[in-house]
């Protein structure tokens, strides 16, 4: 198709999406050439909308049109429990859950030093501080159960519980609904690991 | 996620994509608010470039930015052999096989009465008259092995064969590098109906 180099460019454009091959990428690429004007017009005002409205609430790093963000301006929240997550997707995931009543805090990543993230980029110590000063009772640290969110939950632990903040983690353990002979030995190792008494 | 409105309607518009489910579809919406801001713009731009710039071409009807497309103006082409596809993608696969060397025509449809797609719809009686007019000494039919598929090479063969064009239909059967037990019964049946002499 090298006579088609707008087509092949879209193509390419595609492909730079999350698990977007060049079979999935070809198939956008032509659906958008078929579909009608208007609706190819509006997928490509979205993406540039969405640039320029959604950014990161100043105060708890969670993506946001206004500032701050519907969370932190929500006067029925718990303003005394902060739960961190690694990601806004995180945040987003937790909402949906409606179980929870608290903050969010976003890190936007997590301690890993092969990569050169350490507590200073994540702001760690300054999100110490902030904590302390805005009186938090309780840190909620639901960052992923790899060895990177493990070390991120202990540095938070080390930093805030001489502050007398308690530091929580979320529980690791088998899936609502799904059986034990579907769960990992990881996971199933936690689960045991953080069983509590009926 | 109603205090992300700009958000909302991307994942919205991906979701117009084929085969995309309300999970990729904010997925990648995610991806583009975390991407560089030149690959988000770039990929909007595709969209929109590649509308104003993709059209059919006016004599085989297949994708192209030029008129006629590269296809019909390449003189090493034969000129008396054309292969009937239903869609673009069709003729583009064709191409990347590599061995067909005469011309395309691209029906975008097929017969089919229950959706109110006749003959007249696709063009075809006028298409039958041009064939004969330009000389055309085989016409190759490659829609799809459906009923609709097979409904229209019959009606492009009773049209064309009067006039002494010859029609063929590409073969159906086993794919090539798969064995007898990945391939499905109606491929089996096309398969040996279709057996050739060693």
């Amino acid at each position: 198709m090298a006579e088609l180099p707008s087509l092949e460019k879209l193509i390419e454009a595609f492909g730079c999406l999350p698990g977007v091959g060049k079979r999935s990428a070809s198939r956008y690429a032509m659906h958008i050439l078929s579909m009608p004007e208007d609706k190819a017009r509006s997928l490509s005002n979205a993406i540039l909308e969405a640039r320029a409205r959604v950014h990161f609430c100043q105060q708890c790093g969670n993506l946001t049109e206004t500032d701050p963000c519907a969370v932190c301006a929500d006067p029925r929240r718990e303003t005394q429990t902060v739960c961190v997550v690694e990601r806004p997707a995180g945040a987003m995931a937790i909402e949906r859950g409606g179980a929870y009543h608290g903050l969010y805090h976003v890190l936007h990543g997590v301690i890993n030093p092969l990569e050169g993230v350490g507590p200073e980029e994540l702001g760690l110590d300054h999100f110490a501080d902030t904590m302390v000063s805005r009186g938090i009772q309780e840190v909620i640290v639901a960052t992923n159960a790899t060895a990177e969110g493990e070390a991120t939950a202990l540095y938070i632990a080390a930093k805030l519980t001489p502050h007398g903040i308690t530091v929580t983690r979320i529980a690791h353990g088998v899936p609502m609904g799904s059986g034990l002979e579907f769960t990992d030995g990881l996971t199933l190792d936690r689960a045991l690991q953080g069983r509590t008494r009926v």
